[in-house]
Parts: C-alpha cells; structure tokens; sequence
C-alpha cells in the first residue's frame, strides 16, 4: 500500500510510462470506452486540453503519456472521484502537468473562459435520463445517465471552451449518433472522423468515436471498423495494441 | 439475341427469379451500390415503390424479385437509359409491376404527386458538381455527380412523395454522411438505420446504406460492418448471398 490509495480502493496498471490509477470497484471504474477514446484523440506538442467529466482521470493520464501537449485540466462533478483522481494524478507525479478540478460541466466555459482550449475529450454519460435509472443519487448513475448533463451541455460548453479551430473528441453510443452529429453542428463543431467500435466482425457497434472540429468545413472520414474481439475471450491486435501489452 | 437486345448492349444474369437486364459498356453500368441497397432496402406485401434516378432499372427489377411489393415505379432523366430500362422490364415479363419514366428527380413530387409512396429508394450521384469533373455531358458524369441533382434535391423529393411513416433508402458516400444525416432531418426523414460497407475488415468504408422514416421518432441502429472482401479477388459470404450466387 502507498500513500496516496484509500480503503476500498485498488491501484490499476496502464501499461503506459509505468503510470498506474485508482479505482473503486463499488463506484465507477472506466471502461474500454475511456481507453480507445484516449487512443482515438490526438493532442499537438504545447496544446492545452480539456477532458469533461474525467471520472477517474483515465483520459488525462493515457493522454499526458501518449502525446506532447502542454497542460490538461480535467473536469468532475463527483467529489468522491475528483479527490481519488487527484491522488491518481499525484501518485504519477503529475500535479504539474494535470489539474483534475470539481466543477459542473454546464459551468464549463465560465470556469475555463471561452476559447481557451486546443483539444476537448469527454466520455459523458450514454443513456437518456429516463432510460433505465434505479438511482439518481447512485455516482454509477451519474456516470452514466444524463441525471447532471445532457448531451446538449457536454457539446455546447466543448465547443464555447474550444479556440477556433480547436478539436472536439468523444465516445458515445451510436444509437445517438443523428442527434450527435445534428448538435455538433449546431455548436459549429464540424463531424470531420469518425470510428465504429464493433464488438465482434459479426455484431452492431456499441460505441462510437467521433471528432469535430469548431468552424471546421464538411467533409466526414469514417475510418476502419476497430473490431474488439478476435474470438470469445480474445481481443483483435489492434485492441492489445492500444491496451499497451 | 433476342427483341430487347440494342447494339451495343449485353444481357446481365440477375440471379434472382431467373431475371436478366440489359447494360451498355460504354455508359453506365450498375455497381455494387444498387445491389446492396436492392438488398438493404424492404417493401411490405402490397407497398408502392418509387426509385429515384433508377438508370439501368435494377433497383426495382430486383426488389421486384425479393419482395411482395404491389407496384414499382422508377424515374430517370436520361432518354437513353430510360428506353434501356423499360427493354429490360419488358425482357423480364414486368411491365404490369414496374413502370419505368422519363423525367427530373427536382419534380418528383408534381409527378407522383405528395404523399403517394410507401417507399422511396435511390441510388443517387455521389460526387460533389465541382469535384473532378471532366464532362458534364457525359452520361456517366451524370449518373455519378450533382450535375443534373443535388443531394438536397433527392432527399426534398423523396420526402414530399413519401406516405407519413414512409420508409426512404438511400446509399452513398460515408464522406457525405454528415450532410445526409442533417438534409434527413430537415426533411424529417428520420435516420433510422445505417449500414456501413467496409472493402476489407481493415480499411475505410466506401458506401453507407440509410433508412429513414418520415416523421420518426429519434434513435438510430447502426447495424454490423458489411465487408465486401475475405481477400483479394474473394468476396464474403454475405456477399455472395446478397448477389444470389
């Protein structure tokens, strides 16, 4: 045990410059999504970064080993996550380089002024806050229902954070695919890639990885199917490859 | 030789109900694109069909073959595949079943008049007017680029001649996924259903089939990567069943 870990909570490899990262099996642990999206973003030498409800602060911490941006703020509206995610952060020995911050993304662009941001990522929550819920005050649940934000919120403060030109990252779920596109444009941030995630060659998608870019012009590249499992239990190479083994 | 049979002209085996279509090599020729979506397309038993800009005629002689739909009818604005067409329609004994005309997708709605289809499919020109262009007089250049119509145009007309609850399938380029998803909405044809056509399992896709319902309800289903090629030269089994071999 370290320092930085508390009661409940397990330290996770990430199979990227040795970083590691905290997660409560009984909250919110990221997902594949939060990993592939990490993978699907790109960030240039000296950009400033954004990620929209960071959970654990997966993305931030993958992004900060993958590319040479300047400086990621990360955004969470769940105390409980925030604080382990900055004990995250600390464990890596990046305070300096991520500041993982409690705030509401609605707030976004108030907190962080607008146009300010090179590159903005979220993996917001999927499901439609009437679809399913159990339990509004359940931190599984605002994870992953829109209880605190809609999908209109987490596009239209991305694109008010983002300088002109600046791009837009995010997983969902394609079955909000028209309703993504159709908000992306109505925020100016113009769909310019997009990837599928099939679980099996066989299979529906189950996620979507999509970039915009604000006031970019039209002209959409879908990119190859990202195929997850070989055979049952057996991931594709590529999905190893981005894992990091 | 038979009747039908022009200069030029060669007959095609359709692999379905024994049908057969006439085709001239040096114009243009149906692809891939119109039997996927022939395929991806569905009528119910006594439906009437309008395919837009139907060239060769082989969207309705085949989804003649593969569905209970009462009547087909199928407009194209150029004289000499319209005359074409209604050879092979007639070549095929189906002249009771499909009504092959001359005319301008822009007035399909005055034609058919507003609210007569059930379902509407087309298989438009997929380049942009200023893109790479040789001959705009060419009946190629044509069929393959918004010399003649636009994409709004297609989708405008089929919305006005579609039933409310009507079903529109199109195919096209995945680059222009964006402005089809937005012209769908703005017509109210709701994207319902999508389909994406890999070349292999690793590269980008090439076409994208979509159904839309006038006046549907939001939500989406992107179905599972359709990919053409096991390797080079070897289509998949899928393919070989959607054309009939």
């Amino acid at each position: 045990m370290n320092e930085f870990i508390k009661d409940g909570e397990r330290i996770d490899e990430l199979n990227r410059n040795g970083y590691t990262i905290l997660q409560h099996p009984d909250k919110f642990c990221f997902g594949m999504d939060a990993v592939l999206l990490s993978d699907f973003a790109r960030a240039k030498k000296d950009d400033v970064c954004l990620d929209l409800g960071t959970g654990t602060g997966v993305i931030p911490i993958l992004m900060e080993a993958k590319t040479k941006a300047k400086h990621f703020y990360a955004l969470e509206i769940q105390e409980d996550s925030v604080d382990m995610a900055m004990r995250s952060v600390a464990m890596n020995d990046l305070s300096e380089k991520i500041d993982i911050m409690a705030g509401d993304i609605k707030e976004a662009s108030k907190i962080f002024g607008p146009n300010t941001m090179d590159v903005v990522t979220s993996n917001p929550p999927y499901m439609l806050d009437n679809h399913g819920l159990k339990n509004p005050n359940d931190s599984k649940a605002i994870a992953r229902h829109e209880v605190l934000c809609s999908l209109d919120d987490v596009i239209r403060e991305a694109s008010r954070c983002l300088k002109q030109g600046g791009h837009f990252y995010m997983v969902h779920r394609p079955f909000r695919l028209v309703e993504i596109i159709s908000k992306m444009q109505q925020y100016k941030l113009e769909p310019k890639r997009m990837r599928l995630v099939y679980p099996f060659v066989n299979k529906e998608p189950n996620m979507v990885l999509i970039e915009g870019v604000k006031g970019g012009g039209p002209q959409l590249t879908v990119e190859s199917p990202l195929i997850v499992y070989e055979s049952v239990g057996n991931y594709t190479p590529e999905i190893y490859d981005i894992y990091g083994y």
